[in-house]
């Protein structure tokens, strides 16, 4: 089982402002508000039928620049090292990447979205409605809470 | 570009009471309540540093069972066919699949989580923090919330 290799392949590409990683806000707690187009190959257009209804989409992408993976890392939001699995570093042992968006309005194949963080070119893998959250009161977001606190602290403590 | 394939591999297992699909209770609007384990595997055990922090956790996993694709399904929430990035249908180009767990405690490579949709045995691809919900208000759910309503309507007639 643990040789199990699934093979994916593009089912689009993004159309996208950013040509380059140092462009993308950067961290978890970054805002992306970019607008652009998830094109979808001709072929699997027929899968976007009633998309149009929902407000929100989860997009599931490739790192396809990333290279290798590191099991500990340090985040752009936080000075110490946190395991991959706790961030949503590109250097994953499988190159997958996750990005709520907002569906603007879709045109054929074309689906015009607000809050993209991936680069011009990215392959999607595959598009999901999103459907509902946890509520804010249930949730807990461990290093990152701590880190912005930090943050905070430093900033305030420097005025 | 659109030739290129990405190998994705097993970071590990789902343990699970679910070992036939139609265990699982169906449809968007089904409440998943059951716990498991995600048992990581070793090789990846220090990427989990930190994780405990987090009350609820991505997990993208693969359809290992489902075999092939159709754009167009009916999925068990509606009469009516919807195309398959509308749904959660196993039967996608990419057989890649993504559950939100609450997080219930960890064991070293062992996270215990509530919320499984998964069968005994599921290959893990990727985990990630789950952050952020969008607002209730600002949320639409396209032909899901219709068909409740539908489905509702239906029931209450009946009655």
């Amino acid at each position: 089982m643990e040789s199990t290799i699934f093979e994916m392949k593009p089912i689009g590409f993004v159309q996208s402002t950013y040509t380059e990683t140092n462009q993308v806000p950067k961290g978890c707690g970054a805002t992306h508000t970019a607008e652009g187009v998830l094109e979808i190959l001709r072929e699997y257009e027929e899968g976007l039928t009633d998309i149009e209804g929902f407000s929100h989409l989860f997009v599931i992408w490739a790192f396809h620049r990333s290279e290798g993976c590191a099991l500990l890392g340090k985040p752009p939001t936080d000075e110490r090292p946190h395991g991959v699995f706790a961030t949503r570093s590109p250097r994953r042992p499988n190159p997958i990447a996750l990005t709520v968006v907002e569906l603007l309005r879709r045109e054929g194949p074309r689906l015009y979205v607000r809050g993209l963080d991936m680069l011009d070119g990215t392959p999607i893998l595959d598009i999901k409605p999103y459907l509902s959250g946890v509520p804010a009161e249930k949730l807990r977001r461990g290093w990152l809470a701590e880190a912005e606190k930090r943050n905070q602290e430093q900033t305030e403590s420097q005025h």
